[in-house]
């Protein structure tokens, strides 16, 4: 199609301009390093996959922007079948690591696919290798090489967060040696299963085992759900949970069951067995430990969410930040970029600084996830592993909460534009959104943050070293706020250690205070002002300590770069202090802000440098308010252009006629 | 399609309940009396409406849900040609707060229609009416007849909020009394004219006049932009602005001019004309007095926005609010509702209350704009029609915040179900993202309240007494903070006066200590944490103040339903001090924060009682995690079962063999 605006373009003329981006990049920083840094561990799997979706129109976000949930569904298993096999070639897939930061990598350019390809290589497979003895192996492999494509049922329709009290059996028939899986009301339908609805073959069930009628609760069953016809088999009915808030090309399904036998060996029985006799044996004495465990197939999940709430926000940043040193408005005679605005850059430099303590999180699960993999298996009660999950959860959250929050503040920023589509704000939003609820609800998952905390508070009342290093805070106290303590960055991390120190009282005598005999409910009334804030400045405090490491590591490579790194460090803990009453006088508090204010300025004179350095290539961003040269209109209109019925008259225009002659 | 659960539903055991909805509805209150007063002025319009629409497959929000961008413009436009001669028949739609509160009903069932009509009913036809003369009135006598659809082409493609930098030009031809209009540069393009792409057949357009080489600024121009073909006339181009966030249905579309030569009446000249000998006349000496009066026609259409946004909210707190009553969760043996814990508590009555100011908010605009209606025209520099400007900037940021967060919160607060699309959070969310950036950015509007301010503020500094009775906190002082002033309303008002009070001195400092001889820098120097703060305390203390004389005019009325919208504006006024830094010591903050907690128990006792009274019915609302009888997963159920291919294979399905395949 000719464009209609190339055509009549001599009839307009160009302004030349000098590139406008340029007024944001004005510190000295080694891009490369930067990036080199940012993106570890592994960058070489991100940078393979970006280079294999490359001018290849299968990956054209814009140009497949209005399929139909049908046709995003087949172009998503597209993109898989493409994709899968060359980065098998590549990476050891073997490693759950590996498979876990190819979905992350996936997730930079579309959550969907990642979501899709994950559901498959993260909690299923993981879970599988989790839970599964060697009789399972054979699974495994098939299952690697997409022989076997597999899913994770456990939310049921009426439950969630509350696992323990999922609905499904699966009753223990000696006689045969066999499980008799049931949905036992309308109300237990496994829902929103990944890759259910259309692609799995075989999916792994959570469901109460039950033994001669007494129930041993929850356990994982590796189930085949549909045959070499791809129908559902006998005794099991799938459907389609239809339309979503994004992520459409993920074929999320409900299955019932209704008196399905499987053998034995589709208990998935490392830690319980069902012995020759019928007899019930368990590894694990405490039952809510082995449920723990049970649940570790989540790990993987849960890491990948945080690398990717981390490049949705990246993404966001990407856009708002460059699209703001282009955009003139106001400013007298010569318009000026709204970026030059105090507002604009304090909307969104914090985010920025965010961005960077997502990342720092992501790494550093990671880092653990990859030492405590097998400990989870052979020593669950390993101090490790208590760390992994007390942080992988207000990581969860707190990632979350910051991608969520920066996305809208992003898309809002880029003004009227930020709503078109194509600026690629409404897909990161509708995507991110999932990451809240999934993989264990958010407001759920900061209250195992609380009870780590709690657990190691308690036990270092009671006059014991501290179990965990990270739990620095517990003798803080109050550092001077002065123009100086808040550019020392030992000072603001004493400050942020003392925000939880603040908390940590908070708790305590709220807990102290409370009579009512019913432990849940002095709990449940401890969460919000107390538990809560607790838990997100113990996260906060954690990511600063590891943003400011980043930084200093950095400066050992190049001093500029670990300079501008520690900025960005400073920020983020001073943004982070702003918003909190933990005492602090109203003169310290106005000190923060201004502060906060300088800082933004300060990060913002070389911003699009630094988005430069860790952004995703263009074609990888997919947003035509992003370009990294910064020619936004041109590919805009190029874009609006392109669409489908663009100059077009619809099918529908004679209801015009029909309009006139309303009266 | 025989829907399957219900098959093999007799399989299947229902448990019998009470309704769960009870817990939650304890306190007597006349809920025909609340709806009745909450839904003034004119609820008859919206009964009207809900009545229309009423069983009518034309208005199935969840049937019609996965239509492509072709079919939803299709559908709205039937929706509207259905719907507007009855609204016509039953209302005096020659009067325009009628005919935006029919835009506003309409919002409360889909923005997208809402926002179709509006464009044509609201945005266009009362510039029409504001800036045309007498021999404008045969086009507006079309308009309301849809002989002619109308549109309003203001924004281009790199220029919004400032409207005075637009680059579309009218050159005066005196030898033909034409206008010569175009667009002088790609960037020039009129962009997101609703009802552009398809619908419009005239539309005013903004211009420059330029008179013998001289700029007299933006006017107004009345333009045929289709012929009786519906095909653009010569000289102009259409194009349609593809996918968007939300608001599919509305076809947004840009406009180019090439040398379009116009008549002279097609310039909007009652407040600027060209007399017979070529001269240029204005009514007005001060051109931006000027430029304020020619944007009144944006009056209506913000006022829209404040019921939009406070429905939107409204719907979403509906859904929340019902489910978060039936929907069980942990809590021992027997399940809880999550209602009932304390965190789900403090997420959503906090949100409540922002409703019912937001609902203040909207009803004070439309009492102010009916008064001042006939004053912008004649008396634009009276005090009512500064007060609603001022108002009205600051309402439509606050309403467009509450929603849009509130919306969020919702969605996350109905866990994993709030990303169905039949929650129709994600429909909420994405239609009211568009408020917070069309009919001027919210960012930009927040200052022109805070120019109000200033301009009262420095009145009165200089002795004077005060202009505007809304600007009640210049003396202010703080009130003692206990638990009996913050339980006591003339206690919380003060308070809030307080709070501005803090604000206006710190901007006072703020703007003093500046010594830039640029006021244009200093002035965007004091927006963060100063200026933007003083706004936002602003509003809410007038909303705050319309609430409780709102509970005070129920409680004449029914003491029970008073007392409960009293408890209302209490968690109102405590919530919004809750975040703040204002001065308050450690201790007081915590006397706040626990107060809130207490007010979001007390109004949580009755909040399924408050949303029957206040909440659209279900057809309205089309949610299936928000009906009022409590039936929640047996209509989502349904809905997910009628959706397109729920049961069946997916035409893609050889690719699952192509998989098997792969390796």
């Amino acid at each position: 199609m000719a464009l209609r605006l190339s055509v009549i373009e001599s009839h307009l003329t160009i302004p030349s301009q000098v590139n406008p981006l340029d007024n944001f990049s004005k510190e000295k920083i080694n891009i490369s390093l930067l990036q080199a840094e940012y993106y570890k561990p592994k960058p070489e799997i991100t940078y393979k996959f970006n280079e294999l979706i490359e001018n290849n129109p299968l990956f054209d976000l814009n140009g497949h922007m209005e399929k139909s949930r049908e046709e995003q569904r087949e172009l998503i298993l597209r993109q898989i079948l493409y994709l899968y096999p060359k980065l098998y070639a590549s990476f050891d897939l073997t490693d759950s690591i590996n498979r876990c930061l190819c979905g992350f990598a996936m997730s930079g350019f579309d959550l969907t696919l990642s979501g899709r390809y994950s559901v498959h290589s993260v909690l299923y497979m993981e879970t599988l290798e989790f839970l599964g003895t060697e009789k399972h192996k054979p699974i495994i492999e098939k299952s690697l090489m997409l022989k076997e494509y597999g899913s994770f049922s456990m939310t049921e329709i009426s439950h969630g967060s509350n696992v323990a009290g999922l609905e499904t059996t699966a009753l223990y028939d000696h006689s045969s040696r066999e499980f008799i899986i049931n949905s036992p009301s309308p109300t237990s339908a496994k829902f929103w299963i990944g890759g259910m609805a259309n692609t799995s073959t075989m999916t792994i069930v959570f469901a109460q085992l039950i033994i001669e009628k007494k129930n041993y609760g929850i356990h994982a069953f590796i189930i085949r759900v549909r045959d070499s016809n791809h129908d559902p088999v006998e005794g099991i009915h799938i459907g389609d949970c239809g339309a979503k808030s994004g992520l459409t090309g993920i074929d999320n399904g409900f299955i019932l069951f209704q008196n399905l036998r499987v053998p034995y060996d589709a208990l998935l029985d490392r830690l319980s067995k069902i012995t020759p006799e019928g007899k019930y044996k368990s590894s694990f004495k405490n039952n809510e430990k082995r449920f723990g465990i049970m649940l570790s197939g989540l790990t993987g999940g849960r890491t990948g969410i945080l690398g990717s709430t981390e490049v949705n926000l990246r993404n966001a940043l990407t856009i708002a930040i460059r699209y703001g040193a282009i955009r003139l408005q106001f400013g007298g005679e010569k318009e000026k970029p709204i970026l030059t605005y105090p507002t604009h850059k304090y909307r969104l430099m914090p985010l920025l600084a965010k961005c960077f303590a997502a990342r720092m999180n992501f790494k550093l699960i990671i880092n653990l996830y990859t030492e405590a993999k097998e400990l989870i298996k052979k020593d669950p009660e390993n101090l490790k592993v208590s760390e992994l999950h007390g942080l992988l959860s207000i990581f969860k959250y707190l990632n979350s909460r910051y991608s969520q929050d920066g996305i809208q503040e992003c898309r809002e920023a880029c003004g009227g534009h930020g709503y078109s589509a194509y600026s690629g704000f409404s897909r990161l939003r509708g995507v991110n959104d999932a990451h809240h609820t999934w993989d264990g609800d958010n407001n759920v998952l900061i209250q195992q943050c609380s009870r780590f905390l709690l657990k190691n508070i308690l036990h270092s009342f009671k006059g014991n070293p501290i179990i965990s290093s990270y739990v620095s805070f517990i003798s803080a106290s109050k550092t001077c706020i002065t123009h100086e303590s808040l550019t020392c960055p030992q000072d603001l991390i004493s400050l942020l250690e003392y925000r939880c120190h603040y908390y940590m009282n908070k708790c305590m005598s709220r807990l102290q205070s409370q009579t009512n005999p019913d432990t849940k409910i002095v709990w449940a009334n401890s969460q919000v002002h107390h538990m809560n804030n607790l838990s997100i400045s113990f996260g906060e405090l954690v990511a600063a300590k590891e943003l400011l490491k980043f930084a200093n590591e950095l400066k050992v490579k190049c001093q500029h770069t670990g300079n501008e790194v520690e900025k960005i460090f400073k920020l983020f803990s001073l943004s982070v202090l702003e918003k909190d009453h933990i005492g602090f006088s109203d003169k310290e508090h106005k000190l923060i802000e201004e502060k906060v204010v300088e800082m933004c300025d300060v990060v913002a004179t070389n911003c699009v440098k630094i988005i430069d350095a860790i952004a995703l290539p263009d074609h990888v961003l997919g947003s035509v308010l992003g370009y990294s040269d910064g020619k936004v209109y041109e590919r805009y209109m190029r874009v609006v252009e392109s669409a489908p019925g663009c100059y077009g008259k619809p099918s529908w225009i004679h209801l015009i006629d029909d309009m006139k002659k309303a009266f």
